[in-house]
């Protein structure tokens, strides 16, 4: 970080090269949704975009959106939910000490922004896509996305799908997803409502009134240094600070150096641009952890950690067990699965078959593989043994995977070497009030100032579900957008 | 918190109430350090106390100080220890992320600082004490308190004790302890060499000149407010932010509603106040963790947990084993002890035999006591199985516990309910240069300001060791009295 980093005052700006009632920072998700919405309400809105186009993160992401309490997708895939079912679900899965007003603040306003989402034109496809996977393999519009029909989760909540993916018919991994058919039409949505934007054009520093309001942002244009002005307030929408070695070093080290679904471009400088008016933060440590291995294989292995001990449910989400693997697993795990539940997996239909791990080490007895991976003599013998004796009779009294998934592990037994298989994006970031403010440290919000997106501490704790940032960032983006508006 | 933590500008000071070169907040082992050096570099020094009297949470705590490197102490008790193997542990020890140039200084430092500590008259015993123990019983002066001499760290550097203590004769838990023997010298040393200090008199802001410059603090003394001007610096060394359920909730919420080993002053108000400035944090969810059981105990038996698989070498550190067991393990432990274990934990010397605990449930066999406790059945039946099997040969091939502690588990059988029996303070705070300046987020150091003591981000990135704390507030607490005075 350099030392243009700090803020400008208003008073050594000799001249404005733009100006708006509102500006944005980033159009991705969170600068999408505020961009509608502060037009929407009567603001004139510039959106200043660092790369050459919109999309940011989202663009590329699988596109989903965790969002419930009853939606028409949910409804028209069959499923009950409500409000209270969704929130006590998240007060659990986000992880001890999430933000419980912001989980029910998100969760009573989740319908109403799914509807927003469509009138925005952003499409879903009411079909449900029920089987184990990180994303659905076609256009199928909602998922099972955090674990809710898993141990324990299903036993604190009533299992409901949210994971709301907008329909994509041609999917391109990393590159036409559903999270391009998400930022598409807000995209158009926002133009046709008059909102502009300028690509190519990267923040620098806030501008700041002598009474400390924010007023403007300084930005680099190529070669050019240009101040454009905002009468009514800046949104911080720039994403997370998952590509700051320096950040992730200090607030989140366990992640450093595994950086994945995230882009370059997320340097948290939105963040320490905010700190420099002394903006607090929350949640810094908490991260996304993809595991890299296709959920086809885990539904139908055990995973054991270092010392050959089960430690998840193997059919909860994903990433549930790539956090734990990481953290509490010192990121060492090994999946056991014989030769039969391989060829399965391979033979299931998935849409991530590029995480299809082969075997590492395959061998006729358990005792022989132990041996081969170098566990602790005996262990990993009595895991399966375990594993087998309750499997056979559909049980698994230990950790609770569903008992479709459960059947005795046979020969030849391999075992797929998942250490150091995880990667992922921060989640922490500013402080803000339910309506977007950017809050300082003595607990007052800075005038002028807005966040939303991974710029900004959302639902999670140290837990997550898939499509929570897309949801939060444009959920909480919405609000920040019209706050500004209104300021 | 209020507004009144924002930064006055010292145009608004109408009168100063006192004045001094360098002016410490908090007369804890931070503050003490830094007067001490601050006043032998030739400064006027003065040190702001909110309490009635020095000694912060120091003087009430069991005093140890982490040092090695081949200190007189670790000599004259007959260990070996060198710079490179002390930082070879503590790179490790001190969790992934941890700043490997602030250990590589800090420890090739160490034995400098012992000798200083020494020649401020803090006094220590040339005694080791070997039991397993949080700390020495009497006043014995060196003790493992790391887990150095437990797997895996045992394989990783030569083992040796770092665990300084100062002599207490006449130990009173939490009144008069090693704690008090540290800070006692210190404080006599710095009002000999001419330090002044005021007590009842509470931090509320610091005073900025016009370039951005820390010049003073504003502070309440009973009704009045004071303005104190710091010619050359100012010293933040009020402690954690323990105390802090806002900070708590925000940066480290796990361990929300658990401080221990902490005193109610530490209310995170120096971060606070520097954040108001741009200052930068780091490590804001490390945490120190007191398992809440005799270490006597502990060894003797094997822990579990809520699966009834053993997780953790029952001889490593037990603030290793409060971590593991509160982040990891879900705050869910069982000690699986036998009757003549127990007999022979309650006949071993401790010092802390107020945490030795009952046994919760005791049986006749395992299967009945897993069933008490309410494991699922079987697990715990091979747990004990396979331990008893090894042990009988000295071995532990699953977590290596040392063989002077493995013995076959026999009958009658108990456990004792080690659920929620962790307790803690934060580790993190204040980004600080090695020499002791608090640096904004921009990446240069905020001119005027200091800090040090667990009101600064120190060693620790996750891990700890006993003795950490005291180590790093008080070395780099020096180091910041120092640049103080130089500035």
């Amino acid at each position: 970080m350099s030392a243009d980093l700090k803020p400008v005052p208003a008073s050594a700006i000799t001249s404005w090269d733009d100006e708006a009632d509102v500006v944005v920072v980033g159009y991705g998700i969170a600068g999408a949704a505020a961009a509608v919405e502060a037009s929407a309400a009567g603001a004139d809105v510039l959106v200043v975009e660092r790369t050459g186009g919109w999309g940011g993160a989202a663009a590329m992401a699988g596109g989903f959106i965790y969002l419930g309490g009853g939606t028409d997708l949910q409804k028209a895939c069959g499923f009950d939910d409500s409000v209270e079912n969704m929130a006590a679900f998240l007060k659990v899965a986000m992880g001890p000490g999430a933000d419980a007003e912001r989980i029910d603040d998100y969760c009573a306003g989740s319908v109403a922004h799914y509807d927003w989402l469509v009138s925005c034109g952003v499409p879903f496809k009411p079909v449900f896509w029920g089987e184990p996977g990180w994303e659905p393999p076609s256009d199928e519009g909602l998922m099972f996305t955090g674990g809710e029909n898993a141990f324990p989760y299903n036993t604190i909540a009533a299992p409901a799908p949210r994971g709301h993916v907008p329909q994509m018919t041609d999917k391109v991994a990393g590159e036409r997803s559903g999270g391009y058919m998400l930022m598409k039409p807000l995209v158009e949505t926002a133009t046709a409502q008059g909102v502009r934007s300028v690509y190519d054009t990267e923040v620098q520093s806030l501008i700041t009134a002598a009474d400390g309001r924010v007023v403007g942002i300084v930005a680099r244009r190529y070669s050019d240094t240009v101040a454009i002005k905002a009468r009514r307030g800046v949104v911080l929408a720039s994403g997370s600070f998952a590509y700051s070695d320096a950040m992730v070093a200090q607030y989140a080290p366990r992640i450093a150096g595994r950086p994945a679904a995230s882009i370059e471009q997320h340097d948290g400088r939105a963040i320490r641009m905010a700190q420099t008016l002394g903006a607090d933060l929350a949640h810094m440590d908490a991260t996304e952890v993809a595991f890299f291995c296709d959920p086809q294989q885990l539904v139908r292995g055990i995973l054991v950690n270092g010392f050959g001990q089960r430690y998840i449910a193997e059919d909860t989400y994903a990433g549930r067990i790539g956090q734990q693997t990481l953290y509490y697993q010192d990121n060492t795990a090994y999946l056991i699965i014989d030769g039969d539940a391989m060829e399965e997996a391979i033979a299931a239909t998935s849409a991530t078959p590029f995480l299809r791990r082969p075997a590492t080490w395959v061998c006729e007895t358990v005792a022989e593989l132990e041996a081969e991976i170098g566990l602790p003599a005996g262990v990993l013998q009595h895991t399966v043994a375990y594993y087998n004796e309750h499997a056979a009779n559909g049980a698994d009294p230990l950790l609770h995977k569903k008992p479709q998934w459960l059947r005795p592990i046979g020969s030849p037994v391999g075992a797929i070497d998942l250490r150091n298989s995880t990667g992922g994006f921060t989640l922490g970031g500013l402080l803000t009030t339910l309506d977007g403010r950017v809050v300082h440290v003595s607990g007052e919000p800075i005038p002028g100032l807005f966040a939303a997106g991974r710029s900004a501490a959302g639902l999670s704790a140290w837990g997550y579900a898939s499509g929570v940032s897309l949801g939060d960032g444009s959920f909480y983006g919405r609000r920040a957008g019209r706050s500004a508006a209104q300021s």
